[in-house]
């Protein structure tokens, strides 16, 4: 029963199949190959757009080489509190931003609502030189507690953003999840609604170490090459990130992998209905499921094998669960028995 | 005929087993993982010592996290001219270590010398808060000009680096070359000459993206943690990376591969023997051979489908031929046939 | 009528007659100078412990300097919202940092209070290479609302903050004022309390350019000299800045015109008392006086000549009148009769 | 005999005349003063050219902002291998430019040679995203040998700099000295000849601590004021950093006292003359002059009283002497009859 992340999945086999053509020959290094050209034409297609694209490593390198390329070292980005690039990424965004700022707003379910972002950009910038200018804002699409901004979200806080001179950058680490659960397509999630970069994220969607960093306009992405190689993230073998994602790009295969990830999680969802003193906290928009209930019930299924992320505070416990492309429905209904008797066996242990 | 890099290669076919058999199942996340413990005991028995390893996904940033893990942010770093930190990692050493700088020499055949070494050491530190002081040496090996370091030359500039206070580190992009040639030992090239720190490189050898930077005193990877986390090279499925170089770590066939490498650049070596107006610029220590010939001669290979780096002074042009685990006997007699007849068009040509 | 700011005043007489008598000879460079010595020893007896002394151009660098020499490039600290260091330092911090980050949290009239610093510490780090970790607890006494930490105040947060791990740095810039407002004495205000690092501020109390980075602890200052001279600020002729900084702290003659400041506030507060329609906003501990009211009325207060900083908030505007150690009596009863005569005009203004 | 450096001075009189006239009032803060201004139409004047100024605070703060506001990250700094910024500041250019690099190479007398400039600049850049390119040529006039770059000099390098695509900045510490010692005019020496940024330099020519950098092109200096507020150089009191400036741009006075300075290096070569065992090793340009002698005549100067910086190589020691506007013909002549007698009883010591 792993649900501590969708990191911890094996690799589509479609994704494995990639990699062993590319393993059977030898071909152009640091991204000067045919996959890599492959991977920007296919997403073109998916996005609907002429994109730019800049394949790296990791989530949280494409997010703070992105971010970096769009602000300036003084600027400041206006984020969700409890964002990856917040709380998960040890300072990267400020490590390749050269000291750009974060700045954190509450957000609700992990997303950023119209009223706090019109609330810290009502105040007018100072322009003087002693302030650090707001600069970019950073969306999450699915957000961290698996909620999904709706192309119209997402355009109302790009229109805001815009209106106030920012940019906006879109993690997208789970942006399969988020267009495979409906929030739209990944134009209307993305330039349609006025993102200028997203990361169309590979890693936890069944492949290896693969994430694509897309602009829609070239000319934003002028440092981006240096700061990637300065990063150490131009991979001599880059066309075996490339075949990663253009494994999961064919045949719309990414949405077929996050819906069944989603799938999953429905199921799961279904599976609690309203099983007593277990809260689902977050709309299920994805892959993610957030479960409260008493802290020594939580202990429990971790005692009965289920492996998850959690946080407590008094005597509730928060639970994480992600499904991910190989989550079977036994995994999820293995689970499902398990808290239901868990329950049943802490009702009767309470009662004397 | 393709020479122009060892990471032009495909992957060595234990290298893909091993990633199929990681992609068939979930695991740890970050490095939490049996693969990637497996990897440290590996090469502690390589090493003949204990070591503290961090599995990266390029050897820029293996390089460069080092570097920084090593020198203060005004420190400088003694390297040999044309070290790959120096010219191709578009600064990355100064990025992650905040500023820090190359204090590039002179060397031979890409070898520093004792004597050029020596006298910039011979120079005391001033001592005062104005200088950047000398703290790191920077060696590779295999250097870029496919020559090796003894273990002999090793101590003999760690001893000159540790006397004036200098810590050492080692580039090892091709240290399996450099092993498999016989230029020693891992631990003779290594801590027992007096490295602190080397990078054991498998990207170059039959890996996908690998690379382990061993530090043999733990004390002095206090940092390296956050750096790496920071850059973006913790990867959340770094079990994929650890079975990379875990496939090579076992049997041996880190030093199998590289030893065939090294055979095919000796059999090409062999094969030009005296070849009229062709003169072998390095020793051919491991996998590479460095050729230089006339101009339009070198034009000729080019255009006979040879594919290799090449630079250009006047009208001599030297080529550099890297062969890797993949490198075929008929790969490297094709190359000789060609530029055996190549040459004796270009002399008929010349005679009218 | 300037009241815009402190550092808007000229120099006090003590401070310019120390710059001749310097200007008068040649002398030792970048603080090797009997006068640079003679500051680290009149500080230490002003703190009453002994101190490391580290003179620095400007307060931006001084706090600057000091937090990045206290925290790492991944860490994190934490300040009350409107703290100089996060809005009016362009991210200094971050610059002089490497990218570390700024952790702002709402207080009360510029103040942090125990409770949420608390309820920030509360939550414990989570351990991870992930996280950002708090490391510092940054103060401002006097705040940038003219308030100011008593000395209990100070250790009660220190205490909080040291038992978490996180070491203390004090903005210090209108240091004088809060010990001249009877805070408490420097001793109790700063190491008494758990003050890592207090920054001794010069410029605003009648120096030209001079500000100190005071150290109780010399081994907490390791890397202080050298990002001071990396920052350039390690000034040439240094005993200049010195000799401002030991003309103000002889004879006290820092609390001198620190107190003269304080009384021309109060002076002001007492004559503004409860006129009607201008609210005192925050308590008046040192040199400044903030007052809201009507923007029209602030709007006339500015046109009769009057300069100061405000902010406008609806049809409600809060001004900030800063004393300084020049202002005099008269300058005080002008603006005083100034503001009354507004008051009657606009009132007679409103009654057809 | 104090002839350390020319920061050891006290102030030029009328530099105190000017920080006195400023103290005995208040003025607009961070730059926005009469005073302020009045440096940019002064040095309008100087250059004959609109220029955009900011004043710092140091000579290394100048440096390193000028230098990172002209290259990128990224970028490579051609420059004389004993120049300040290579060996004297700690890595500020680094600091500053985000880890960009300096490229030191051999000059003549600490001047840069167009045959090494040109030797380097004939390399094409490769173009590849690995490299550092090579942005900027930085310059110093006078030199850190006492020389100055003539008018044609100096043009002679910004072509071929500006032919290669590189910037200009010119480390003007003692521009002045170069100025009055004929090397050409303001303008000859700067934007006539191609140079893009000059440090004007004050602290060595009777200020207390105060630079110009001066852009001929706005739009080079886009990010200086960011770049300054950021590193703490903008000073809240600036104008009396500008009454310095301004104090030696009024009636020339800045040539007056590096003509006097230059004279009395003069009197002092004059008065070596053809001294036995004593070589001026440098053409006298400026204020510096160099002498080489016997290691143990050098010491017995020292010993005499004289303050100056050397370096020994070998028995043979090299001493720079470096003249200020108020060193005076007694001094000069103290110093040359000492060395005249120390010579005397030397070689009298020596024959038995």
């Amino acid at each position: 029963m792993q649900f501590a992340s969708d990191n911890r999945a094996g690799l589509a086999p479609e994704v494995l199949d990639a990699i062993a053509r590319e393993a059977a020959h030898r071909g152009g290094g640091y991204g000067e190959d045919p996959t890599t050209a492959a991977v920007t034409v296919a997403l073109a297609d998916v996005f609907e757009h002429e994109v730019t694209v800049y394949p790296v490593l990791t989530g949280t390198a494409a997010n703070a080489i992105a971010l970096a390329s769009l602000a300036d070292p003084w600027g400041a980005v206006v984020c969700e509190r409890e964002a990856h690039i917040v709380v998960d990424e040890c300072g990267a965004p400020e490590f390749y931003g050269g000291g750009l700022r974060l700045v954190p707003i509450d957000g609700e379910h992990g997303k950023l609502t119209p009223a706090a972002v019109g609330d810290l950009l009502a105040t007018p910038a100072r322009g003087d030189v002693h302030e650090s200018p707001l600069q970019l804002l950073s969306l999450t699409n699915l957000t961290e507690f698996g909620t999904a901004y709706t192309a119209a979200e997402t355009a109302e806080l790009c229109t805001m953003a815009h209106d106030r001179g920012l940019r906006v950058h879109l993690d997208g680490a789970r942006f399969a999840n988020a267009v495979a659960g409906g929030a739209g397509t990944p134009a209307q999630l993305t330039w349609q609604a006025g993102v200028d970069v997203v990361i169309y994220g590979g890693s936890k969607n069944g492949a290896l170490a693969a994430e694509a960093v897309v602009f829609f306009d070239p000319s934003l992405a002028a440092t981006f090459e240096r700061r990637r190689k300065r990063g150490g993230h131009l991979a001599s073998k880059m066309r075996f990130v490339s075949a990663q994602l253009l494994a999961g790009l064919t045949d719309d295969r990414w949405l077929t992998w996050a819906s069944h990830a989603n799938a999953m999680a429905h199921r799961l969802r279904d599976g609690v209905g309203d099983l007593a003193g277990v809260d689902v906290v977050h709309a299920v928009d994805g892959n993610q499921i957030w479960l409260r209930t008493a802290t020594d019930r939580a202990a429990a299924w971790a005692a009965a094998g289920a492996e998850f992320y959690d946080t407590t505070v008094g005597d509730l416990t928060t639970v994480r669960l992600v499904c991910d492309f190989s989550t079977t429905e036994d995994e999820i209904d293995t689970f499902l028995a398990m808290i239901s008797t868990t329950a049943r066996d802490m009702v009767t242990s309470e009662i004397p």
